[in-house]
């Protein structure tokens, strides 16, 4: 068999840091599995995700656009109708695009229904579902509270679970994100202090295998059938921090790492960043006793993450797909787990706006690559545009802002390959903005960073924030405020402008239209700044010569 | 009756300049029935398009918003699917939109595929026509080349001029656009030498009564219906330079004003204002006899839709539509007439990029207004805002990024009212993008204006442009290499940026849902930063405490 690419598993993990895998350095943490892919393929080791939250990250990722291009800048921000994906692009090419686990996208319902795009229809369910046909969707949040469930649609895991035998109305939450306390109650995930516990579930019921067994049973499914991407996106290691059995005890406060922070870090802070620190999280984050806790089991979850990557790479052995399929592996965004005082994710620190990512190109001509490392800036928006070339297609430039990674696969970095990266955050939604008294158009971030500087641009008249990632590679020191510095504030304004003019929105035209209407209008009869006639060829005149027709009275 | 805002007569010139009408002080050229509409309304002195160029122009006055925000960034560069217009917001509110004449609007065919939007039914028809419902859709543009008519629809200009009894294929050019040399022969009025002879055609079947006729007609019909929008969009002034008689004889060159232009603008021009200079166009209305030609017609062409004007007025006060209707004149841009050392529009000179606008409003909460001039910066996509609000909605400020000029009608001038305006211009699809070796996403052109400076920034690696409108109102320095104004120039760089970092995209949600999610999660049992639950009211943790299930081995 030749080596080609004929599939594409697009694996991704939710809140997976770029530092907690093996081939990246963790002293404690063995991913084996994930590692041997590294091995084999190319870790791109700054990579950055265009938005440091689930959705908005996603939305980006999948239509290859900015956020301020495509406008689902937070969860639960409807993808406009009429954005591109993945799925629209590559189906184009004749490859079929599935979904298994989580998007969090949401649609855009009322947009659908201005349009009549109804989602009984084969493309309004495609719209909805971002573009994937989805063989499960499952966005594993199945929190519930007083005002009823954060995610209102029917869940496939639960009623997986309920088809297993666990017949508590929400399993999700009362078998696979708690434990069970020494008194017998329930010990929710949600309450870090539990984080310790074993999740009341058998190992295989839980929900990372379940998406495994649902990918294996997908690609056996698709044998002989047309090419596909599959997107496997799995909802760990993503809070609620809590692991089942062995998981839960692999590690312990011994093999957490110290966080990253230093008390200077509290003095004149960024506005923006002191309420994330003083919000109920950062200040949860900043106790050791939640750290020890968390830490452990969230390392447990990624080790269970990395045990599935053996079962499946073993299943694309097996079934010959490791000949014939492009394989990445990424995550959102990441989690501070208390570094900089912080926890979640949501400002632009390496260890939130950072994403690990690895590609294995089974081709001959990515051999020479196997193994090595890429520190080129990227962006999560190039995945759009390697899959599309992957699949054979050209990157339709005019739609998709990312650019291709296949270059790097083949040991030929672009000689005009960016120098500087994007992100942004919306925190509209959030009671931060609330505290800062902002509107919700001035509760926006932006990022951008180069391999040197990192600069954050926040909207609603704040100072910027400046990190040196040379001398102070921890980014400790905000620079913000530092005379000395100006100029490359000034400098980092003017990247952010020259992005921000970006030509995002002309996407119903391409480029090579628009350079084959150059100069064509007088073909059709447009004939602008002639006197006589004479400074034309005859030909664009001859249909306004000749005799005058009878004008009736 | 009482005098209330029932219906929306936005009527449109194109290509019509800011100062050819005698109520904006031109000294020979005479439109009184114009002038009347602005004694009993409000003149807007300082009224911007957002790109001197039709298409790009009017989409963005048809959508409230700026050209970088739609895409459709030039002259048959499609509208994409899913941006919202005039005729989609008023609907909702319950008025018509209706179309009689010109739009420029090319539909986003690919894009209305892809979604499935068909152009046979109503929804998809109203796409394809930017949201209007066309009475009649005709953007007087017939011309006809070696590659066959510039637009390929079906002219209903022509079928009525072929039922008038003009037995020719193509009467709008023959016709109505061309006249009679002394030896019988077609005078096409794309030649400018034959602009001062009379158009072959009953003055009463010319594009400007034929359109008023429709106008008339739909007035009549739509007595006692519902409310109404009516996009009353001429196709006159713009060339070709030709009118019937007895317009064309009624200036001549003693009424040409002289060309605002000097030698010094020919020094070391910006290169890409010289390469509009230098073009056909350009090259041909520097020469006086042109211009002696061609304005005495666009004055022609003027009066004869002045006098339109006086006939619609007529009908609207004997029908009793002057009590309950809101009347717009503008233009979708200006035309250079040989200032500047140009011809046509593009660029951002006031002649072309300032255009005319008066409103009338027959409330009696508008009469302390009436006859008044009003000198506040106005960008052309206000209008849908104004709309909008004149129909008893509230403005969308999520999706129209213009804003409601009804204060200003009420004489209430808002306090936060904008310190700039911004225009755009695309010129990717011309030849002189080609001559200065632009790819098309860096042949892109922004205005930063104020009441004093007017900026210009080109994409591509070139200095701005810069005016002193203080000490220089006739723009004939640029200082945009000026040491002395780089400070002028930062401010406006910085404009510019926090311009393009605007909330443009994020149109699927509204304010007021951001505002209504802050806080909320917990309360769908999205339960962060705890520890063990004290941290938060006992009802949020309630559905995860209690007996813990039993798990079956």
């Amino acid at each position: 068999m030749t080596r080609q690419i004929r599939n594409i598993l697009f694996i991704m993990f939710d809140q997976l840091r770029w530092d907690y895998l093996g081939c990246a350095g963790h002293p404690f943490l063995e991913t084996p599995h994930i590692d041997a892919l590294a091995a084999r393929g190319v870790r791109f080791s700054r990579t950055y995700v265009q938005s440091p939250v689930c959705g908005a990250s996603r939305m980006s990722t999948y239509t290859g656009r900015y956020v301020s291009s495509h406008g689902a800048a937070w969860n639960n921000f409807p993808l406009k109708v009429g954005e591109r994906t993945i799925g629209s692009h590559l189906r184009r090419l004749g490859m079929e695009s599935w979904l298994i686990g989580k998007t969090h996208m949401k649609a855009d319902a009322a947009g659908m229904e201005e349009l009549g795009v109804s989602r009984d229809g084969v493309i309004g369910a495609r719209v909805a579902e971002c573009g994937f046909d989805p063989w499960v969707r499952d966005d594993g949040l199945w929190g519930e509270g007083p005002d009823g469930f954060y995610d209102d649609k029917r869940s496939p895991y639960n009623a997986y679970l309920h088809a297993q035998g666990y017949d508590v109305a929400n399993p999700w939450h009362d078998h696979a994100n708690a434990g069970v306390t020494e008194a017998g109650d329930m010990a929710s995930g949600w309450l870090m202090q539990h984080a310790d516990r074993p999740a009341n579930i058998r190992e295989q019921d839980s929900e990372t295998p379940w998406l495994t067994s649902r990918a294996i049973e997908f690609m056996e499914a698709k044998r002989g059938a047309a090419p596909w991407l599959c997107h496997l996106s799995y909802i760990k290691p993503h809070w609620p921090y809590i692991v089942p059995a062995p998981y839960h005890a692999m590690y312990g406060r011994n093999q957490v790492v110290p966080p990253v922070r230093h008390p200077s870090e509290r003095a004149a802070p960024h506005p923006v960043y002191e309420q994330y620190m003083n919000n109920a999280i950062g200040r949860a984050f900043s106790r050791d006793a939640v750290r020890d806790k968390v830490i452990p089991a969230y390392m447990g979850l990624i080790k269970q993450c990395d045990d599935q990557m053996g079962r499946l790479f073993a299943y694309l052995e097996d079934s010959g797909r490791m000949e014939d399929t492009l394989i990445v592996i990424t995550s959102d965004h990441g989690d501070y787990l208390g570094d900089h005082w912080l926890g979640e994710k949501d400002l632009f620190h390496e260890c939130s706006v950072k994403v690990p990512l690895i590609i294995f190109d089974p081709r001959a001509e990515a051999d020479d690559t196997r193994g090595t490392v890429c520190d080129a800036l990227v962006e999560q928006i190039d995945l759009a545009a390697t899959f599309i070339e992957a699949a054979g297609g050209e990157v339709p430039a005019h739609v998709v802002e990312g650019r291709s990674l296949m270059p790097f696969l083949e040991g030929a970095a672009p000689e005009d390959w960016r120098s500087f990266a994007i992100s942004e955050y919306d925190y509209s939604a959030t009671p931060m903005a609330a505290n800062l008294g902002l509107a919700p158009r001035d509760a926006r971030l932006f990022m951008v960073a180069d391999t040197r500087w990192k600069f954050m641009h926040a909207e609603g008249g704040f100072r910027p924030m400046l990190f040196d990632l040379h001398s102070d590679p921890q980014e400790l020191t905000d620079l913000g405020a530092s005379p000395a510095h100006a100029g490359i504030i000034d400098a980092m304004y003017a990247r952010l402008g020259l992005w921000a003019r970006r030509m995002a929105q002309r996407t119903a035209i391409s480029d090579a239209q628009i350079l084959g209407m150059r100069g064509k209008s007088r073909r059709t009869g447009i004939l602008l700044g002639l006197y006589d006639g004479t400074e034309v060829p005859e030909e664009l005149t001859v249909r306004y010569r000749g005799p005058a027709p009878h004008l009736k009275e």
